[in-house]
């Protein structure tokens, strides 16, 4: 891509003036619909050093309202930053519905000057692009905007605006030794480039080369660019809405599909026939008072034991817990907690999202809570929503929940790379015992503020929590982030269950290393 | 995936019987209404060796119309075969609109018996799965259907299923070596199914794993994946159909909106700074008659020379010609192949797609026509129709035309991995020499079958149809397949740069090996 780019293109200041005026004008008006229409946009700049990208970010945020974007900074991670996995300090910079992230550098950086000083490695790199390529597209697919520049300029001129750099003594400090050498090393830094940008131009995210020979003609580009991608979000997200408007309309008068009524019944056909991993659990699976004693005090120890060895050897631990109400969650999580150090980990409880949540990713508010190295994080209920109430409520489209296991698998290899041991527990119960459970919370004034009406309404669904609970197991059990299913009837078994895999896993990676 | 699923699955004969007979019917209908509606069909049977593919396409053919469907059986390679690219042969057996095709084995052999056995090196995997999944996602982008089914038994099951077959003179043939290997390694075997699995499990080609101890349960849950997937899709399709007609009646109504007026000044802004690869060509590069002929005479005895070493060491060669109407394609191609062995080459005419062609994806007739190892493909005009006279007269949606790009970089690159070389050329002539040669072929007697009115009508096109050859040729120039502007107001000069070109590459791959 980058060979057959033109650098000489230059603009003069009149034409310049002509044509920044309207384009600051649009560039307001769109900013305006874009916060209208919840319509989220980010906009990364990236390419060579000297280019020009703050300069260029500066004129950029001129024409749009302060209130309504922010400039992110991306430099060496920072001690927090290098703690957690590499998406993370990005995933939680994304903007909200309606806002504006500018990206001084980004995620590329992995595979553009990380690379070429060989931070990342080269086995690395497949991986790399898969989790940039699956970040963009699951953005994407929420409805984000994403504007890719990339600055160009040629050898000669980057190593003349380093030499003026560095002439002055107030500007002396922005050319470092790593800009001289890849300016020597120009060529085998533009591969690099080329590499990455081919691997990383899709139609969801694509690619605008910027000649920035010439800062003027850059300017006018990099607005018209801008505009361009905004506008045809917004024409869209409005034909989207009036299409949606016209069919409703339509469908009030038209008869029912008789396609529609097969697919139907063949999903209650599928759903006899598909795996039963709920069914194979034994529910039977008892231990006495004093077996349990015994057995939670041992692990218990051994929990703690291993909590600082963790530490020590800076490996996060994410632990979620889905299931029934009234499964046992709990429980399991207080007795697993119950010895460790609190400045180790912490228990992140799940609830309907908030309006700031609502505005982002369904991942966001869980990138946001991953731990750092050497911590545990325990999440009560868990990303798995998306394809469990999400899908059975229709809080989601069938198109989202459908996508969300993939995206799922992703986002747990890519806490895998990082180093994080992932486990997932199912809390089982059948259905007669939640009836006892829900009763007994009743009746006891301790324990009623834990039944709510909801509770035994979500009880009515149980089929299709447990066809949906069945279709999510078989989905999303990987190697890397195994889901177990815990035989919840009776809670002492259960809580050992769930203390002895934490113990093995960590006891497995640490003989790893 | 695999350790979560329940083997000991079954169904009675009279629950059988009584599923079966509705479920057959019911495939029947929703045949005739995919052939209606024109939706491609594509069923993947994979899974364990000896657990029923056969026997099971056997049943699910039994309620189909025959002249609406076509199971193929992938073996080994053929002779012809192994000298294409390792998806050619799946490429050209996707269905047409309406069709089915049933896959007895598949294209995931490369990723499963062919990586066991080594015949693919693992270096070669991460290209081969984003081979397998840019060709699905593509079909499906496509309207495909894609259904996979993965036949799944334990070991045991297999070993006592090898054992019966290689007891009984008249199947002992069936049970192979491979076989016996492996079942023996079944586990190791295991575990490459669940990589492939997890790989290639996406929202648009999901796998279904279908539990196989038990036939009649496998038919069933075969039959009824089979008609969810088809009936989902034809609610889809009519979906889209009444959303679309609704959208246009109300279209007429609503004023035009604003974003639209925006996004189209800002393509029109952007085509100006748009990067002009062709503004670049010198067109005042030419030869003398003298100086042609002696380049001529030694760059065609080279080829010669050439193109017998390529047919000694198998390596295929793709070469593309697009331009401008008369700018010298078919010249150029005369004397490139005029000395060669014509048995050893090619020349694909592109025309408008016939009925076949259309009721296809568009690149099917490309991946048809693709050469033999050791043999050379011209194309006159190609698969790059799609971003040019597709894109300017609306024959395919922007949607379309966008993805493209993608999708053809990945299909160049399948051949570049097969080993090809690759070259794209494009003719490249300014307005006046185009009209001085329109002008001299409507005079000439001879000449004038070459011209049509067509011509004059694209040529009035001529801004269009170069501001998107600039974003093709950016977009698609890669190191793997390189796009070459041949400046071609000089015949002479045109000639002897095809000609050269093709030379040079060909020296360079032959000194690599």
């Amino acid at each position: 891509m980058l060979e057959k780019v033109d650098l000489t293109k230059k603009l003069s200041k009149e034409d310049y003036k002509g044509k920044m005026e309207h384009l600051e004008v649009r560039l307001g008006q769109l900013q305006r619909r874009c916060k209208e229409l919840g319509i989220p946009v980010l906009i990364v700049f990236e390419g060579f050093g000297a280019a020009g990208k703050g300069l260029q970010i500066g004129y950029l945020i001129q024409s749009m309202d302060p209130r309504g974007f922010q400039v992110f900074p991306i430099k060496n991670e920072t001690e927090e930053e290098r703690m957690h996995p590499f998406m993370w300090r990005f995933w939680t910079k994304t903007p909200a519905r309606g806002r504006i992230s500018i990206f001084d550098g980004s995620w590329y950086r992995r595979v553009l000057i990380d690379r070429f000083e060989k931070r990342t490695k080269e086995k690395e790199i497949p991986d790399a692009f898969h989790s940039i390529n699956s970040f963009e597209e699951q953005l994407a697919d929420d409805g984000n905007v994403i504007i890719k520049l990339f600055l160009d300029i040629d050898q000669k001129e980057q190593r003349k605006r380093f030499d003026k750099l560095a002439k002055n003594k107030e500007t002396a400090w922005r050319v470092t030794q790593g800009d001289i050498e890849r300016n020597a090393r120009y060529g085998e830094y533009a591969d690099m480039m080329e590499d990455m940008l081919f691997k990383t131009d899709t139609d969801y995210a694509p690619w605008t080369i910027i000649e920035s020979m010439d800062r003027r003609f850059a300017t006018v580009k990099i607005y018209t660019t801008v505009i361009k991608a905004m506008a045809d979000q917004i024409e869209k997200v409005e034909k989207q809405k009036a299409e949606e408007r016209a069919a409703e309309e339509a469908e009030k008068e038209s008869e029912s599909l008789e396609a529609s009524i097969v697919a139907r019944e063949a999903d209650r056909e599928m759903k006899e026939l598909q795996v039963s991993i709920l069914s194979k659990a034994d529910l039977s699976l008892k231990y006495t008072r004093e077996e349990y004693k015994e057995k939670l005090k041992k692990l218990q120890k051994k929990i703690e034991k291993l909590h600082g060895e963790l530490y020590r050897r800076r490996i996060p631990v994410v632990l979620g817990f889905e299931g029934w109400d009234a499964g046992g969650k709990g429980g399991a999580i207080k007795r697993l907690t119950q010895k460790m150090d609190p400045r180790g980990y912490v228990v992140n409880p799940t609830a309907s999202p908030n309006d700031i949540e609502k505005a982002h990713h369904y991942l966001w508010r869980f990138w946001k809570a991953m731990p750092k190295d050497g911590h545990v994080a325990i999440f009560d209920r868990t990303w798995y929503g998306r394809v469990m109430v999400e899908r059975i409520e229709g809080f989601c489209t069938k198109e989202e929940w459908q996508r969300a296991y993939k995206e799922i698998n992703d986002m747990e290899k890519d806490l895998y790379d990082a180093g994080a041991i992932v486990i997932k527990f199912w809390m089982h119960i059948d259905k007669d015992e939640q009836e006892r459970r829900f009763k007994e919370r009743q009746e006891n004034p301790e324990k009623q503020w834990k039944i709510t009406d909801e509770d035994w309404r979500n009880r009515e669904k149980w089929d299709r929590y447990e066809d949906s609970a069945n279709e999510m197991l078989l989905r999303t059990s990987t190697d890397y982030a195994p889901w177990v299913v815990v035989e919840g009837n009776d809670k002492y078994y259960a809580r050992v269950k769930v203390l002895s895999t934490v113990v093995k896993a960590i006891e497995a990676r640490l003989q790893e290393k």
